[in-house]
């Protein structure tokens, strides 16, 4: 009784709401969905339908990019595990480096719209991925977010251009899920006003091509700090990792620094502690919980094809009914992914996130991306171990992005931590 | 440089769409999501902030009565396999009962609130859920769709009000998941303008109390139609089914008939053919993929608590990682499920969505319910087989909700025609 | 050439190595399986060929009981919650109760043959497995190898002829996975020569209906020791617990325990701490670890006779290859934990057995077990849920099963520990 | 009273049932397994106390020359897709090539102790392993079953001792699972006394290297029949399969036949039919059935020891519980897939073995040790992905081994019309 009369009370006294009533309302005369809308299996909960039209033009455009010119090089580079350095030029060109940066050069999208970037080039290669993230969320955006003004006009244009590449210094070699631990020192010298770096960071993705680093280290008062390093200082290196089976197309190395001497001016001053990478982490990871996506849908999307397109035993192998419910849960997984992906994004843009949020989707695209590409590849059989069919190079790469910015396992137990207000993580109560 | 561009004109011509590019952008000034958003695991990425403020107050006012007013009730009804028929009465008295439907005492709501309605009382029981779902969208709905005029006015309103209940006869004891080969018969008697109806229906929730039944039949036409029974026919019978261990508060049963006469005025006139009971099975379908995802919270919540209450070894069970991670692949699909619930409830009250959307919905709400309760039960140890801890009850439940209109294989080979544009229920090619 | 100078050797020295190389070389020589051999899907991998003719003649013996005695009664006892106490007696008069034991009226089996017993009861319900180890292995076991020679010669007769019936009383009500935390004391009164034992102990089977029970406490010297406890005992009482879906034929209570006095010559002399009641449960999860089996085959037999006779699509449901994925991989399940099995009563029965190896099969069977069974009720739709098809009985019965002496996690951290040399039960380090 | 009966009428009729009950009943007098047996996790269920004294020293010798010889060189053989072709040679010095079959320089062991050997070089690489299982079950073995003398005596010594090295040409580019479709034809040609081989084969492990290659051809009566190719031979080339991410330390390739003449006495002329491959398969894939798990065994190592040696928040990773979990499951599976293996192994050498049970145990451990592999890798985060740790390396041949010699499904559907009646691999009834 209460129910109904609420919802009379609403129907009589509320215009406007009335107003919303009925158009809502009018669906449901004839009530159940009509079969005269056609089921799109590329887009099975009309995204399309709940993206900007802006959006949508962005996304199209860099897709024909990734499409037309990413896709034909990315056989060869993963092959031979060469990174095409060209490639981050085209993209500022572009306008897809730190796309949701306001001036400096920056296009100033949504972050919806970043998403939908993101999964456009992991569509095609996480390397590629990769290397935007990077440059987008863990370098333009630290230097955005706490650096000066000096800062941001020296390197955000030249970084949205692409003309400058950067990397970003936070796993050590002993602490790869705990940056807590961290070794790297930086201990300020008064007498110069610069600081001096020392330690070494690894799995840094494009160390080894990058002209300048943002590096975070711990500071004498024991709070950890971001500077950014440039090519050329004394004492720093960065030697390239060898026989790398996962994202081959993106260069991956080390960051060594020996007493590098950072100016102090290159110290991002707005921020302190764990909370500066760990923004940056966050950011990174909202573009990685799109991108897995898209890798996942190339995967399906090729499965799909060479199943229809490959007959054995008298039928098209799409026509078993194995083959058809690997498909329905690629399908299922995918669809669910992207529309809470697209809710996140609102969220961000909205200033409604919480990182846990995003924990929460990194983990989840990643494990299911990496389940459908392994699916995908079985369903191709032996053709499936051959580059050329492309799904085993995205199986090999989603075992990395499953694995770095968090892993699996560590984002259940930040999800845990969250659900249950106790920390599991480590030993002690 | 052509995103860039499509970017720049957009921003110079559409004024528009500058203001909503600004609104958005401003949220990515500073960027990254601030930590100030406390992160909800009860609503992990704000579906609340996504319904209309009538939603939400429908949503509560039933909460309220099934929490208050249901929850009490649920263990013994289900312990001793009762019915408790007044239930339909009070739902009625709610407002609840064939919610979407406008006119005839029904309350027209949003299909999403519809959702909502579900989700909450399956929170309780799936057994309950089930009567009301019969109901709504297996009764009311097809007299309204598919109805006369005069019999939507003699039975919507009494429907409505619980005054009196009714149940859906299609499923066949040898057709389970192929209704296509349905042998119950309708025979034209053109002398007394009557049908002749025989055959039997089985697992039919509501049956045994049911006072009315919408029964499908194959005509002389060999096409199928549906037709309103009502208790007291000679020939009808609906004997109740013994020993089910699942959704036992409610009640199940077979329609026997033997040589049923039908008043001519009782068939349903406006459909032939599957598409009628199609339609019913599709509505009531998008609700159990809401209702699955309630009582999938119910168990998640409930082992939350549990384990965040019992110690072992010194420390709250919660505390245990294996614990954790369960939980946040509960909290993990529980969000993903009812972000797309609620995108599709919207494309349904936009008339924009397609039976396969809902096949999907429904499969991936049961199946993942069903892991969920599994899971849950396996954290209350010995407890957890206990029905005053609740959530045994729930598998139970869901073995049935997984299995019915429509089991998780069946939809996954509807999806798989979907994608593939092949079928491979059948040997046939 | 080192490999094949050794095989030269061998061959050439050793007379009795050369007729054992010659025999296993005969079937090498043609090399490849012809295909002579008829594949047996109840019997995948020949155990039958394994087991010794008495092993067989025992097993044979009890299979027929079982399915001639057993399964008649074993539906209306499980829908009804009653438990039948002949069996029991049935059981004694039969020789499987406390097998293994030499002497005092026991059959002196060999362990796989105990096994074998599990398996058959275990194949019609789990509720009657548990009666039957919590008297072998949980009562007769520990009277037999800890008890004085007066226990045996009161106890082992009368509960080896199913005369008397015991319960076993460990875990209680805030200590399931950690029996070290037992708050149950008994206390020595050295004027009366007894012991006065307070505390409860819940989820006992047998214990509503048990005349004896073994019972662990705390003494005052921390340790915890063994004591038989017999009905009728001042302030002795065994509350049955209401309302368990599963193991619904067995009785289950608690035992509860008000300053009961127990005579000296109760007390289990030749055992202190906990390796007292983990020798008894072991010795049941080895009993287990068969019988779950029994239940999958139980259920995986069950699901293919059911899709063999089910025609839906004008085909049997079995002729569906996700319903033949199903079944292979049940075959597989059952038949690598049978041989596994087979291979640790091997072991037991040489006294070269460890009990992380019972931990590995309990944890293993019961696992697989509960898939099965879910995956065989699935099978069977709508039936599928009605006890009369039996699966769903299993279902609800392995829930326990997996969960009872030692959950399924707690043996992946016994597991654990024994690989890994750390234990992480506990939180310190 | 039947069992018990029988139980004492065995004890005092047969003096040699009563030794051998004595005997298996002197372990259970004290009854449970004593906890001075240690739990061995590299070998849990004692398997090697199940092996011959023979049996154990092939398998030494062989494992210190994979470790010493194989094991420095994987490497770089697999991170620069180089096969070394000298290792064929050493294998052969060792007499491991085609080690079943009696007489021809050949070693004659078990078919135990062919599995032995196939988990030891497995262990280093499934490539290195599928070199082996090509030349002694692919080639090797048709050779000696279905070969005339002239053959065995011409090709096997030189196979055996790794002089020359061999290949299988079944697969076709459009027939991976389905060999009932070859389109490769043989015609006779009686004025040369040849057989015209025209058609193309392709992922044929060896075939770049080969000297000769064991093809099936279907010939002019519709029958397939085996020949003996050699290189040098007119219209017969064997090219390299390029950009291979599986077995890349093997080399393979397509086998190219443009109407090459093969003499009359290189037909096998013992048989005919499809069973002649089948037949060489069945071999193959009871080696891959213990192969797969030998790599499966090394992954779960590696991950061990990396897990104890990395430290992270404070302590070794495998202090952690989704760690010790991920081990405890691991080292599940192992222990019964190998438990299998050997019983299968025993029923192949006393003759007793059908195929389907090598179906069984090929598709199991394949699936299981791909799982494992895959977890293995995800335990080592970042590092999990250079190829210095090895897994990633395993990961990726498994992929091809879960594959090749039939799928995981087709293995599926094998079984399920073994158990079924039923075959479900094609559309017709």
């Amino acid at each position: 009784m209460a129910l109904r009369g609420a919802v009379t009370r609403l129907l009589s006294n509320s215009q406007k709401c009335v107003v919303a009533t009925a158009s809502r309302a009018q669906g449901t005369a004839a009530a159940a969905p009509k079969a005269k809308v056609l089921f799109n299996w590329r887009d099975a909960l009309d995204l399309e339908g709940q993206l900007t039209e802006e959006e949508i033009m962005i996304r199209d455009s860099f897709r024909d990019y990734c499409q037309e010119k990413l896709m034909p090089r990315i056989l060869m580079a993963n092959r031979h595990e060469h990174f095409h350095r060209e490639i981050v030029s085209e993209m500022g060109e572009l306008g897809v480096l730190g796309p949701t940066i306001k001036g400096f050069g920056c296009a100033g999208t949504s972050y919806v719209a970043y998403g939908l970037i993101a999964r456009e080039v992991e569509r095609v290669d996480s390397g590629y991925r990769s290397v935007m993230s990077v440059q987008s969320s863990l370098v333009m955006h630290p230097i955005n977010a706490y650096g000066t003004e000096a800062q941001k006009e020296k390197y955000l244009p030249k970084l949205a251009r692409g003309e400058i590449l950067g990397c970003f210094g936070l796993t050590e070699p002993n602490h790869g899920s705990d940056p807590s631990s961290m070794e790297t020192k930086a201990k300020y010298n008064p007498s110069s006003g610069t600081f001096s770096l020392s330690g070494s960071k690894t799995w840094i993705t494009n160390s080894p091509v990058a002209d300048i680093a943002v590096v975070w280290a711990k500071c004498e008062d024991g709070k950890v700090r971001g500077f950014i390093l440039e090519r050329g200082m004394k004492g720093f290196s960065t030697p390239k990792i060898e026989g790398k089976f996962s994202l081959r197309a993106s260069a991956t190395g080390m960051i060594l620094m020996d007493e590098v001497e950072v100016p102090q001016e290159n110290l991002l001053p707005n921020v302190s502690g764990l909370a500066g990478p760990f923004g940056c982490l966050n950011n990174a990871r909202y573009g990685i919980a799109w991108g897995a996506l898209g890798a996942a849908e190339f995967c399906f999307h090729a499965a799909r094809q060479y199943t229809l397109d490959r007959i054995q035993f008298g039928v098209p192998l799409a026509r078993n009914q194995l083959m058809q419910k690997k498909m329905a849960d690629m399908l299922t997984e995918i669809t669910l992914g992207l529309q809470s992906c697209l809710a996140l994004g609102r969220l961000i843009d909205d200033k409604k996130s919480a990182p846990e949020m995003i924990s929460l989707l990194k983990r989840n695209s990643c494990g299911k991306a990496l389940d459908i590409a392994r699916q995908a590849r079985d369903m191709l059989g032996g053709n499936g171990i051959a580059d050329e069919y492309h799904i085993i190079r995205h199986v090999m790469n989603l075992e990395a992005v499953n694995t770095y910015e968090g892993t699996h396992d560590i984002h259940a137990l930040i999800l845990g931590r969250a659900i249950t207000g106790l920390q599991s993580f480590t030993v002690g109560k």
